[in-house]
């Protein structure tokens, strides 16, 4: 056996060195601050998942994440007739995977109940196996006593909610006027759930995105390399434990899916301005310019440009494509200067992010 | 409880309905016979793999597999402080999804000890809980009393034969002897080992070619959709368990991996010729012709012309590429009859597969 | 000179060797006919195209084309400061590439119109040279006496008629009244015309596609490899362009663009039907069944279940994705026998094909 | 024809606003510098190529190259029976769509001789109608009166120097010493030459690399995404045709072809710093720790780290592909302060680019 170990383990040491390219995602960042891509809902074969915890830590190094935790039910354990009951043990056995590949794994439960109040991870946490009273405040009780980050899963989620919102019950304003509540999430797997920002701004929460993946992450939900999970941006001062919890408890998140993006103005505005740079712009006439825009991040942008311009009837939709140079050719009047649309970027459950300037009128020459 | 699983239950309708859309894989044929494309060698957590036995069924119908088997370690079980040592808990949870995805699950397990006599699967058995005696021979005889087929695994693994060559040691001549070896491993992962398919002609065994997979199919060795597992194509007279077991006991298969393959020529001629269709030829002047050659199947295939015309100085060597159409132009000599070597198809272990005669004279119009 | 030639010379020798892997495109067939894929509309630098006339052929065997005709347009030159006006030019300079790569190139022209009458390709002419009469008509009688199929392009073209919409005019009834239309395209470039199918199957009248390409293929408007451009599929006697000719007199075409079809009702049910294979039917209770359909085309099929099963409130809808194993899980009444839609399939304008019995019911069985 | 003019220019309106998505090419800097993505040799209908000349801008734009020349051969016009024979055409037809594109493009030809000289280009030009001379000699003078940059185009080609290596003739001599030769090509097309990296060192001429295509650029020689054209990578003071002059009269350029890159170490250290940032080192041991690479680059880089420590033995290779995060696991010895040599990155013909020192020491802590 010992002969077997140290077999494996030098098959181990080869991969690693080997094969271990992973993913660097490019996103934008807000000044100040350091982004961490965070997905804060999975499962493993702990309880109704697929696949052993170190998968978990694999996936998220290959597509180039900072950190995650696993969430595994605390009430729904259909492997048990096969696996043990000890509720940290995925967060013990994926430790070590975790400091090799450095990502940050975050100690985290799914406190899993009926609606209401529905679903709810507990982040930070030191013991899961002390979250398993029948009474669901108790164990929020207990979860905030270790210091607990509290997120609302999919609370638009229609098997529990046919109508798909998220509108708070009773229960959910007891937990809100406590200081019980940190973060909701607006992406789940493959939904989105409508009120999930207004709710977010409004009780100053962390607006939350993530995979609540159960099976590996290639064989399932995102075929291919053009998509992505969905993920929790997090603006940090630094990249460690220390400062994600704090940044989390500040509410400092944009949420990422597909090619939608979400979150609060003050973090939004800046953030989509650093995934931009305005390239040069050069006329064709005394009535139509070019402008390049160069899209340095992998977020894909639809903007609107706004006129009142008469050589442009309707309004110009463009997608800036991720790691890609667009060049529009715009009337004159609005080469300089124009007011653009975010179509793809909420700042509210109903309003896209609006962004007046982006140029320095300085550096329009007509020939 | 009910409510959640009534959900699950739900969703898995939903999923299967929508998701299941396998790959078509396309291979040759002998006549006489259906081709099942198999990978008997692979873990899940239950020895020291990396996810649930559902996820190898899931894995194997996304490709196109016809069967697999899953063949935990008997003898190693590094996750077993959470996990029960039940050695036929993988085959029990996995065999509802093998027959919702139509994937014939070979009852197996590994024996694994240090070389010699190495690692063998014992497949077609009825209790893997009944193959753990120390001694191993004990093992191979109550294998064999459950109708067991046995397969000699990577037996130039350099971790147990640091020169990576397949030779015999004396307890495999005792296996031979009684009739107690039935394949040998040729591909392994992403190893090959000289001397397998010699032994395997002479010694009328089945050639095998399994991806002994630990971790999640996609994640790990084979990135993207151009490369494929080793698979073991058995020539079964029906698409079933049992036809699958006598055609291996009676070594009617070929192996196949990246761009290789291998196999007895008996086998390996019908099954290259039936992979390919002549198209037309048509000259363009006295002296040069072209000829059409379409590869109908997912295999690539090398191959060179011999040739002593002097209009053609060195051997044409050409790839045929997975489903595509290749022109070759060809001195006129060639265009109606000509002899290629398929330089990745072997038939022993030094001898590559040649075809002499593709064409009918008849369908040659010089202009 | 001689020795740049013989350069030249050896270099497409060796290219044409070693590169020509075309794609083989996997359609269906009606029997009786093989299937030629062909795009009857495309230009070159010879009027506002942007390639030379070989890059046509070399393109369209790569895609796995079996014909093309070139169609500059006869009274539009914007090359003409630099570019010969010779009508004929890029049939006489492409016919030596189409004959290497085995494509039939149907000579052609496009009469390029104010609509009314539009512009029209003739097609199978002998000389566009003669084809440049200001009167319209006098320019299709002499297309008729060289033996032209006529075919309306693009009959709904907004920039032509801003609604879109593909009706007759007095003179396009004159042309039918007098025998002198043959086809019609229903698909030219991304645009499709409603009313053009009711017209053709009413009229007797070839429904067509075409790519009308002006720009290189690949640098154009279809990216990557899945997507391919509008094709005409004719169901001809013979690969060659006799037959060609006869099957499009005939009107026996079907076309396909991106994931739809359509085509007369006779020659879309036998085409699909031949894409299509049912595998097997497998029971998991006395409710529920599982049924395989094996897309063997390369074509994608959106099929709507009908049932008034209550077992399955809504249709079952699902997309059999090309060369692609589906299973459905089916209540057992529709396991056996289903009826069902083809909704990327039109058989006139508004109708979409529908399947009535696929299934044998001896195939099933309950356990 | 008016109304079709006008409907021509309203579709290319739409196009080039929707469609104008280019790639942004990721690639290293020299401190000071701009670097500019160019190909210098590429061929259209003008000569013996297969597009029209706005095809080479617009295929330029789409892959990211900031400047192209075309250049088409003086004495080679295999298509002159239809096309004109104004040398000066292409770079007049191509100019409108370069402004649009804002691709700087080189006035250019190809001067065509057999060998010895073989072929130049000579660019920066006024007038290639004036390069026609029988003689050699009269022709690089006249460019050189027109402040002609003298490239050598493929000095190693086979069809004229069969062992394909790139030496000096006396006619090159006589090019040298007075002046009139300014950079050499080292790639063009799928072939490199051996000796070419050390004459542009020791001349301090410009090292080039460039595609020399003739057919549409994406049907052609370069399949798929994944690789790129032969790239002179020019450091200039800014983006415009007279810094991009300056640069390549001062031979600040280095190549890069595939995953190969070539130049002088003055230019290439600071480039291939430019595109790797040293990630933290974390220890797992006292004898083992981990350091991130992270490459924002889209270049592959190919490292081997030296190391003298017991607990290597074998050197270690290791790939960093493009845009990647790679995690080395090495004894604690090189954690901190590694020499590894850049084997892709060649700085003389026979010399590999080494780099002693990317970490500073304070950032590693062992546990």
């Amino acid at each position: 056996m010992k002969r077997l170990l140290s077999i494996l383990f030098l098959t181990f040491l080869y991969l690693t060195a080997a094969l271990s390219q992973d993913k660097l995602i490019r996103v934008g960042e807000v000044p100040g601050y350091v982004t961490l891509k965070c997905d804060f809902h999975m499962h493993t074969v702990f309880s109704d998942g697929e696949v052993w915890p170190t998968v978990r830590i694999e996936e998220a190094a290959k597509e180039g994440l900072d950190a995650i935790a696993i969430t595994d039910h605390i009430e729904y354990q259909p492997n048990k007739e096969y696996i043990s009951a000890d509720l940290n043990a995925a967060w013990k056995i994926a430790g070590e995977t975790a400091r090799k590949k450095n990502i940050i794994l975050v100690h985290g439960a799914e406190i899993t109940r009926k609606m209401p109040p529905g679903h709810f991870n507990a982040l930070f946490i030191e013991d899961a196996g002390k979250l398993t009273d029948k009474d669901f405040i108790t164990v929020i009780r207990e979860a905030i006593r270790q210091g607990a980050f509290i997120e609302w899963n999919h609370p638009g989620w229609k098997a529990q909610r046919p109508k798909g919102d998220a509108h708070l019950d009773s229960i959910h304003k007891v937990l809100l006027a406590n200081g019980w509540l940190h973060g909701i999430e607006l992406f789940n797997d493959i939904e989105s759930y409508q009120g999930v920002l207004t709710l977010c701004i409004e009780h100053h929460l962390a607006v939350m995105a993530n995979s609540d993946i159960h099976i590996p992450y290639e064989t399932g939900y995102y075929p291919g390399s053009t998509h992505h999970r969905p993920m929790t941006l997090v603006f940090a001062k630094d990249r460690n434990e220390k400062e994600l919890k704090e940044a989390l408890f500040a509410g400092r998140t944009i949420v990422w899916y597909g090619d939608s993006l979400a979150g609060d103005k003050a973090l939004a505005d800046p953030f989509v301005k650093s995934c931009l740079t305005m390239g040069p712009v050069y006329c064709e006439s005394e009535k139509y310019c070019w402008r390049e825009i160069i899209n340095n991040s992998d977020i894909l942008f639809e903007i609107v440009v706004k006129s009142d311009d008469k050589l442009s009837d309707e309004p110009l939709k463009v997608s800036l494509s991720p790691n890609s140079i667009t060049r529009l050719r715009l009337p004159v009047s609005l080469a300089s200067r124009f007011v653009c649309t975010f179509t793809n970027v909420k700042v509210s459950d109903n309003v896209a992010l609006e962004i007046i300037s982006f140029f320095a009128d300085s550096d329009l020459t007509i020939p």
